[in-house]
């Protein structure tokens, strides 16, 4: 019984630990793991992001609780979804993107049955809805028992760039920039694999590689990254540092095939 | 078994996981939670006002440890307190002054046969006395083996400022700020709840509302916190960095009842 | 069944969470505990110092992951280690080489088996080769079977500079400062135990103590810390901020025999 927390909750503060004391309420057995409470305030695309590259690697019936939630109290929906590897609670709006093409079934979570209290707070559905919900569901309360069936395709989905294909290769955005400085673009790192490739951000150039060993010390490179997404990093070094881009920025990928 | 831990030690250097291997060493079947490291460096009142916070949402049995302890090797005394729900573990200064009217019974820590070892570190009583004495706690040793029985009128309270009643309403501080930039105040939400109300800090005054929902994104306005107190918050923004507060700062509350 | 896990991933991505998700799918009945995530990254000399600090006070059958790795995909070896308490799993750059002399014995890491796939990410090892390897010794894997055996004294050792004799007492450097901005020298505290000493820096002595509250609020005072190791602080202050010094900066200590 496994549930892991994603928020933006912080760390100076106790509301994660007060999540998990309400989901020791209910049943102690279970354990949690903290994905990162260091989502930026209300950043639902980073959410989103981190949330995907996470799931693959948890146990099948894991139960990951993701609250990034600027609409608290309003009338967004709050869900629980299942998917094809455990369960993903969260509000519904565009957090759970990037595994909802997992989805087999959901639920809104409308039964205060499995709330906190009948009375949630308006401004914490973390320790009211969301971490209870959880807890139960981890201690076997069926999803169905947790509200009212919804379609997935309603489902709040962000809208997250398309990769283009252009003459010359791939032209994509960056998507995300990590603790390293890695510049992590929205291009499958399959798109890439086995060529000779280039990363193209404005007029430079950089060489496509397969690892930082193969990049000299400070030299920027393009890179498959460990998620599997293309992305730009310097051996040694910090890319967004020294090149000064911004999630969104336009990179170009040329491959060997269109030379 | 489950042990909170809150302390000012920070995440950068191993103390917090140092804490945690003593408590395995002695039980390695105790759950430990994390409250919050990031009090600020000797801050009692913020360790007093988070532990408070937290308190209310753990297991009946939970023990909580939090050490924010200026005055580690001088005279102040180590306690433990047993609570109308758990115990607590910690430096007599102050920072339990939250939850002390829940206390039931409490002892000095004087019996080094529970400690780490009989010399305990000038600097780390968090290590030497505070963990080794909760995991044995949440092993089965009762209170009064770990030292001598205390008077509950002698632990120590932080002076918290008072909220008076004024002609139109109610005068009160901030008391706290949390990671998203809310201000908390020491007037408690029951004492608005129901009503129309608004929120004066010099002379700005905004409205009472019952979640951020209710307020136009940016606007300033006044919500009952998740932790039942009063506080001023941005809808989709950050009140401390655009107020300019602080701790300390005197706030007025005016009820419909007095208009 | 205990790991623990230290790197320089920060708490901001999924990595670490990553890495627990990875270990869960191997043995969910394994515990981590989180020595820290934020070392500075690539920094190997502080991992040393953390590892070894924290190294003491975990239970006899620990295993500790230890991931800071600007070699990553380069020829540097992964290794497992026996110690005479638990083992540890790292890159072999150094960064054991505090607690090395405890190794009794050790495994290069080139049994793909117990990695989570053969085909290893270039670039985080972390997910693919050392929290699989932990998972599977914690689960009752031998270590030989884990890799070949490599000789003790080819384990990568990093240098750090000797403790001098000098006429007036001990010559050392800064080792590590810490969140509390407490200097950390590379003396050990037995050398200065139950003697009169003092600490000196530039032109500045200042006088060894025994406690924090031995001395004035404000002062700057030699101490031996939690750790054994002599350390410049002050009292409820910030000795780095004060004192404007770095890692690797020369102190010495004068003790009572010289004098």
């Amino acid at each position: 019984m496994l549930v892991t927390l994603l928020t933006d909750f912080g760390l100076s503060d106790v509301y994660v630990g007060v999540m998990k004391g309400t989901i020791a309420q209910i049943n102690p057995q279970i354990q949690t793991i903290d994905l990162t409470h260091q989502i930026p305030p209300q950043d639902i695309a980073t959410a989103r992001f981190q949330l995907m590259n996470a799931y693959p690697y948890f146990p099948a019936e894991t139960i990951h609780v993701a609250v990034v939630d600027p609409g608290v109290g309003s009338q967004r929906r709050s869900i629980a979804v299942q998917l094809k590897s455990g369960y993903v609670v969260a509000p519904d709006n565009g957090l759970i993107s990037g595994i909802v093409n997992d989805a087999i079934a959901a639920v809104e979570l409308n039964n205060p049955k499995y709330w906190r209290s009948q009375n949630p707070s308006a401004t914490f559905h973390g320790r009211d809805i969301f971490a209870p919900v959880a807890a139960h569901l981890a201690s076997g309360i069926s999803l169905k028992e947790l509200g009212t069936t919804i379609d997935l395709s309603s489902i709040v989905r962000l809208p997250i760039p398309d990769v283009i294909e252009t003459a010359s290769g791939l032209q994509g955005v960056i998507q995300a920039i990590d603790h390293f400085g890695n510049l992590i673009t929205n291009i499958s790192g399959e798109r890439v694999r086995d060529q000779v490739w280039t990363i193209q951000i404005d007029k430079a150039i950089y060489p496509g590689r397969t690892t930082y060993a193969d990049a000299e010390s400070g030299e920027v490179v393009g890179l498959i990254g460990s998620h599997g997404w293309v992305e730009l990093a310097i051996n040694r070094g910090n890319a967004q540092n020294e090149l000064k881009l911004k999630v969104g920025n336009t990179i170009a990928v040329t491959d060997s095939r269109s030379l």
